[in-house]
């Protein structure tokens, strides 16, 4: 009934490209890894990637026009990204394309516009334990997500993480050093959803864990658009244009 | 120029009479010790306690309509309060009275009649450090609180904890077994405010410790009621009330 | 691959047999003409109705067991129903059953022992003209319905409403005489998820709209559970339950 | 105890300087008429004015640094705000500094910038009535103010409102021609407060209204810092800082 998911995954593909331990981990890169996933959980849906070194980071209009949900990984290289692509991403959210941000995504361009803090928070690189909590049962984002969803290692984020305060709090992290976070927010921009999600850094074997691809697949439905996609703009209507 | 915040302080006050450990840690009971730091941190306020054991609970209407915010601790008598007594302290709240309800509160039949929701949560007596990180800096309840505010050694509460979504998260804890726990929470239920604090156990000294001594002072401070007080009632007015 | 979704709606259904106008209007009941709508645009849904005279007013365990998402109207009669009955449906509600409560069903006991407030409202009965206004473009409840959504003549229902402030606002309605309603709820309760929704009073042919169809239909399938269905309980494990 | 609360009134003073019926309505410029009523409410309060013209807009560095809270009116000018000074006030508001963004300021580069939409709405000047309902009463912005607060005669603003659901929604407005308009919302973001209040403009003489300079005279109590004004940063601290 329901037409079929089209997803993109956008990785800045840098890590993978200079560092060979990344390299190892992630050998299609970790927009691989997350592709392979999404491909694996949602079979109907068509998921394609893009990276920053294509042509306008492959996010050209017609790219974004045919994409109902962008996943969002970048690290090292966020203002390697082009602010009007940037922008032409942030209208597309407003406009309903939902947009997944992932891990140190949380510094990259396209949050920060589009959530209009610092998106700072404190971080230690460490190989903590992570346990995710759903806080949120019932959400579909938890759905078959066991609970708590243990990261066996990997780097700190903590509190405070300059946000808005989120209008879903899904998940919230233990790490074993001590810290807290809110690694699972959901957000609603103009028409668009965005849900941020803490895990994974580049360092970790996150987006091969089976509970973690849930996670994803759960937030590429969840942040689909519903109906018409239009950026919101002004209107000047006569009185009474509602009637008859 | 605003009057003094009167605060009365509600104990069950059981531990402390049948347990020779709790009142070793709280001779003067919880409420004492609660009401000694609400007196220290505010002394223009005016603070009194109020007990199970007492007529009425101690909580009659005067005594009630007297009261700006209203402190709740109780743990193993949660059944023994009269239900006439919650619906009274109910509409209080609801006409514009503060509530603080603290740690197994969470259970009391006053939380449970004004949240809805079953307000269960996990437990384990086992010794943790707490970790209470604060999430919304700049909110009035965290000024002057140590981020984290260390409990050294504490009951572990864990989510998943049945309550509504909360206004605002204040803290999020961390313990040191693994778990986290949203234990700083606000609602608005009608005219009224109402603030949850999961600290403290009473086999811990929680009360006299003078960061969450300052928790309360604060919370105490921004439940207090603004304006008039009255239950929010039906109305049934004519056409164009409101003009001329 | 998701299963049909079973819709119960309920409804007193008394002034159906007691007063010919409204009988003129609801020849099948309310809940005839709400289920009617929800077929109609549900058609794979299972719809079924019960009413407040059947045993256990038709809503046995069983029942309940069966029912994804029940619909509540109730104006004249809430005292009728039992307390035994009304703790039921909260728990099965706070294990995941979706519930949509519509008009007069703000006074319902269900409604006001899951919102925890007085839910009291301003009313005048004056055949305002009711627009509807969609604050949540891209919710999918909101999804197919014209905006605004023009009631020719309906009850007014004014502030202040007396409920939590929602999760999710969705409809807000200005009346002709001046009124203005927060008229699209939604909340999260447990794991289940609650809709209050104000249209319509049983003097009007409310049901019989197609847009407000719409919304009911979006409503059903909005609520419906995710997962399992549990009501949340408290738990007491060791330390590391979570580990290997 | 409290330290005087330092208002800055910011106002882009144009429509007073080149239309003869707005000079009549406001001679001492819009900033004037509220930075009035705001002196004669808050007798304590340090109440200055800014304006376009001034050089770096009056929002110099110095000025900002000793002012608590900025209210902001802008319409026809938006794009002469420098986008330094844009960035400039938006770090100190997520620093702790309260704004008040008012009226036609929906379209100002610091509100779009600080909420991340495209902040439209509609409109239509046609001097409607415009009634504002409370739907948080209780709240210290609604305290004093006449529910409804009745405007005779003002410009129409409509939903859509393409604004981040807000953190606290107070006022709801009513229109004689239809329309609805969330016109009192609150934000938190980093660790300043944001207050939007919809009324009013230009043409119109709304700030010298008694009831509306309530509203201004609340938000600027209610928007003031509390502890410290530092903007979130990214932390890097080793394991266990917070220890001993």
């Amino acid at each position: 009934m329901t037409n079929a998911l089209r997803i993109t995954v956008w990785n800045e593909n840098v890590h993978e490209r200079e560092d060979s331990e990344v390299a190892a981990l992630y050998p299609s890169g970790i927009h691989g890894a997350i592709a392979e996933g999404l491909r694996d959980l949602l079979p109907e849906a068509t998921v394609s990637t893009a990276t920053l070194e294509e042509p306008e980071h492959g996010l050209t209009e017609d790219r974004l026009a045919e994409t109902d949900v962008l996943f969002w990984w970048g690290h090292g290289a966020h203002d390697a990204v082009d602010e009007a692509i940037v922008e032409r991403v942030a209208e597309r959210v407003l406009a309903g394309m939902g947009l997944v941000v992932l891990h140190s995504g949380h510094f990259s361009r396209i949050f920060i516009r589009l959530m209009g803090t610092t998106c700072s928070l404190s971080w230690r690189d460490d190989g903590d334990r992570e346990l995710l909590w759903t806080v949120a049962p019932g959400h579909p984002i938890a759905e078959g997500v066991p609970d708590p969803l243990v990261v066996p290692a990997h780097e700190t984020y903590g509190e405070f993480f300059d946000v808005p305060a989120p209008e879903e709090l899904i998940f919230v992290s233990n790490f074993s050093g001590g810290e807290v976070f809110r690694s699972g927010l959901t957000y609603r921009r103009g028409r668009g959803r965005i849900f941020y999600f803490s895990p994974g850094d580049q360092k970790y074997p996150i987006y091969q864990q089976p509970d973690i691809r849930r996670v994803l697949a759960n937030a590429a439905e969840w942040a689909r658009p519903e109906g018409e996609r239009a950026i919101p703009t002004v209107t000047n209507r006569p009185r009474g244009w509602f009637e008859g």
